[in-house]
């Protein structure tokens, strides 16, 4: 098999990339895997629009009927985007004896769980790689690379709008001013709540979650925290501890039991996740036999999803018949760890009078729910203080119910507030790492 | 096919932790690919030796022959280490048509024509992504993964012995005092040669070079040097100008001339190498589509490499007859850059004088050299004064040539010394990057 016939769902931004690599690159792919793949046929709306690179004659069509009726497609790429008409597109070429591979993080999130029972019922394989982080290949290692690992822990900055906010905010710039800068640079969409919010970051998690923990994670198991609240103060504060702010997704098998969220977390100077910078992405894997690897690049951009796509159209071309089982990662179902029960060093502010014994106050309450405290700032003015406390590693429950309880005291001038820390030597031995 | 047979040459650190991890991880390979590998053979020179993990009965072998000529064998995994008689083993496993996975660095960087010819003549797989940076699975993602971004650049800290030492030397230490803890904490051989030399970083990057530019890369092509010559100055300096000191392995290939080189340069701190500390290894690919893509983790240890070596072993089993040419990577012949042609910014340290029109000759030779200064440190000490200079980015050679020319100025003290700059944002847009 050396000339392969392919076709594309989209010819967009990705699709046109898409192509553009398939040509550009015909001879490296031929020399890694023995094949050349040809785009023969995309579904686009209008063939007769403007496209950033132009397919060759009689490539665009409009009747998806013709790609999955095709019999010399070999694989078909979904890069359109959205959920419908595109879930029933997939579904369909799946069930036509077609692999597919899908750059769609939302599709994949959302009704995973029924392609790929299409997929392994027809013996095809849906690839999935450029759904997650672009071209930062994460489910190709977490799949093939690190089969014998037992990863345990998944720690991503997998948005890259939000990691470009808060760079900016390290910079001095209060919240909507970083945001606003990221517009003006192309890092956020006009309507940012998808990113900001955190739900682009909890769809990613959950692809990540299920492809690593081998349990079916849906949106809704994902809990998520948005930046909207960062402040300059926590900005501030976060330096002066030697840390940086970032939206942090965390995935964690504990005892068996699984917990998958996305909020933002103060991160320790010296640990790999505070060295990413402005639109990049980071994933960070650990396990048994490998403790911990850290993957990072561009998480967005045409051309490096289109990468990615292409990666995984090659794959399938390349163990077609053989390889990896590339279809449903869940072979079982885990429980979701009880909220609360997740343990991490915490970042804790608190605003209050200063006078005497308030400190005793606040410690002892928090001794009293076993959060031990591992360092102290404090801030004096006019009367009153504020206190920047990191703890010992504590699960979230108990910081939770010490703060309700510490928020009663006379003494507080507002709610304590708390954010989970992703520490390395900060905190001796504790926390994320 | 369940139940895959599979051997060992050598049953020490490595090959027990394989024998291990197959047997744990059962199941999860078995999920992953269908197929259940299983050691039943393992050749060492003294079965009778204690071992880490005790293999089953019968398994400990001292024949040869007896694993070559087993026609169930389906894959052997080099883990004995050595260049004779391990490259006679593995080339005869080849010709007898095994497919083999080595973990054996020096095996494949002096005799890797000889060994894929083999491979590619019997028409078998030769894997190695062991023999470079243990379990952080760079190769699989240059042949994989990137098999359509034209890698271009590859940056890597590939040498965990010397970036302990160097980050050791960010807390203060001397050059002999962070080497003794390095040996102290099993970081460092008694005999630490290899690893401070640059020797050991050599012959990863001439493994990765070749991969990634599909052109044969000897040791004999990456010039080399080592960390003995890296003082607490140049740490102290670094420090003033924000950047780290590290052993940086560079492969670039520019204008289609290839230069791979070993040696300590400046980090810039916002440049993610600057974040790897301590004994990990990272290695930066940069390339068109991808932009690029960082990959970090523990670069030694006896279960990552074992984790290496069987994601080989079950990417063998998975794509027998099929998938990604695992052999030669090599299709052209690419000359070298000749020496002097790279460019980089430079950080060079002047021992001067301290009067005045000093600092205008130097900066007159240097711009005579179209070097231009980009950065400036100037300490002064009772009639002495040193100048840390980074320029903007310029050839190698014409940095040489211009300290050439400063170094028989009678106001200097001592010969003016250079390392290269890897650069973020620091020296604006220019740099290794």
């Amino acid at each position: 098999m050396v000339d392969v016939p392919v076709a594309l769902l989209g010819y967009g931004t990705v699709g046109s990339a898409v192509d553009r690599l398939l040509q550009d690159n015909a001879d490296d792919i031929e020399r890694a895997t023995g094949h050349r793949l040809r785009v023969v046929r995309a579904l686009v709306r209008d063939p007769a629009r403007e496209r950033p690179f132009s397919p060759q004659l009689g490539v665009l069509a409009t009747d998806f009927a013709a790609i999955r009726d095709d019999p010399s497609v070999a694989v078909v790429a979904e890069v359109m985007g959205g959920i419908d008409p595109t879930g029933g597109y997939v579904l369909e070429l799946l069930r036509a004896g077609k692999p597919v591979v899908s750059a769609n993080k939302q599709l994949i999130a959302r009704e995973g769980a029924e392609l790929f029972r299409a997929a392994s019922e027809a013996g095809v394989q849906l690839r999935f790689e450029a759904s997650v982080c672009a071209a930062i290949p994460v489910v190709k290692v977490l799949r093939e690379a690190l089969v014998v690992s037992n990863v345990h822990r998944i720690l991503g900055i997998v948005n890259g709008t939000t990691n470009f906010v808060l760079t900016e905010m390290e910079g001095g710039a209060g919240y909507e001013e970083a945001l606003a800068e990221a517009q003006r640079q192309g890092f956020a969409e006009a309507d940012p709540t998808e990113d900001v919010s955190g739900a682009d970051a909890a769809a990613k998690m959950a692809i990540l979650a299920t492809v690593a923990f081998g349990s079916r994670v849906t949106l809704a198991d994902v809990g998520y925290d948005g930046i909207e609240g960062v402040t300059r103060e926590h900005v501030a504060a976060a330096r002066e501890m030697e840390m940086v702010v970032r939206l942090i997704g965390a995935a964690s098998l504990v005892d068996g039991k699984l917990d998958v969220r996305v909020g933002p977390a103060l991160v320790d100077r010296h640990h790999p996740l505070a060295a990413v910078e402005g639109a990049f992405n980071a994933i960070m894997l650990q396990g048994d036999a490998i403790r911990e690897i850290t993957l990072e690049g561009p998480g967005a951009g045409g051309m490096e999803t289109a990468s990615a796509v292409v990666a995984d159209m090659v794959s399938v071309i390349g163990t077609t018949g053989t390889g990896f089982l590339q279809n449903d990662a869940c072979w079982r179902t885990l429980e979701r760890l009880p909220p609360g029960r997740l343990r991490s060093p915490h970042y804790i502010r608190f605003d209050v009078d200063d006078r005497a014994g308030v400190l005793a106050d606040v410690a002892s309450r928090l001794a009293g729910q076993s959060v031990s405290v591992a360092r102290l700032v404090q801030h004096q003015t006019d009367g009153a203080a504020t206190l920047h406390v990191v703890t010992h590693e504590a699960a979230a429950g108990n910081v939770e119910a010490a703060l309700a309880e510490i928020a009663g005291l006379p003494e507080m001038r507002a709610a304590p507030t708390a954010l989970p820390v992703v520490s390395d030597r900060g905190v001796a031995g504790l926390g994320w790492r």
